[in-house]
């Protein structure tokens, strides 16, 4: 099976879903060598396009993502990885998810969850994930 | 609020999922237009990259996206998309998902859902979205 990596400078997005909740984690990209990574450790790893290296996620807060099953879509262009979130959350803002703000028509937005951990306390000061 | 189109050629990815059995659907790209579209209309509009142009989904299949919850994320360059799926299934190939493979570690794959619907039947035989 061969994804289509080209549509997209060699990236291709995944959604991470969360297997047993079934709520949506978080969205990052992957490239082959993430793709492959992520196989064969079993833990989801991103290509960082802000950082534009290898990223494996969990690196600094210990939030590893376990792989619970790996789907890919009708046009082999993105990725669906259900997976056990390790940890009480996978946004570096201190939530569960990264989705955690509803955008109003108006175009404001506010918050609709919690928040689940100090960000503070497992990332340091700089806020990285 | 402004949403980072920027980032990715003035494209944003949005997680279309069910909102009631928080299934994930599709992942489909939005331009500020098709932001506004959704928006305005209540029903999910995409940037169809392959054909260039604003695409409502369902336009051919009746099979549209009721919006029910707007979500975007912590960067806000990711969208999460809660909706009603009008339709058996958002897939062109029939399916409920469009997520209805699984790849395996050894670059295999096989399919893990039930067809949904006729493909022929719901788009002729173009078989376009």
């Amino acid at each position: 099976m061969e994804l289509a990596f080209a549509k997209l400078d060699g990236l291709i997005p995944a959604v991470i879903q969360d297997h047993a909740t079934r709520e949506v984690l978080m969205l990052g990209f992957l490239n082959p060598e993430a793709l492959e990574y992520t196989q064969l450790t079993g833990e989801v790893h991103f290509f960082s396009r802000t950082r534009q290296r290898l990223w494996k996620k969990g690196e600094t807060s210990g939030h590893v993502l376990r792989v619970r099953q790996l789907l890919f879509d009708c046009d082999a262009d993105s990725l669906l990885i259900r997976v056990e979130a390790v940890g009480p959350g996978v946004c570096h803002q201190g939530y569960q998810s990264c989705f955690f703000r509803e955008l109003e028509l108006d175009g404001t937005s506010h918050i609709v969850a919690e928040r689940a951990f100090a960000v503070e306390e497992v990332y340091g000061k700089k806020g990285t994930q």
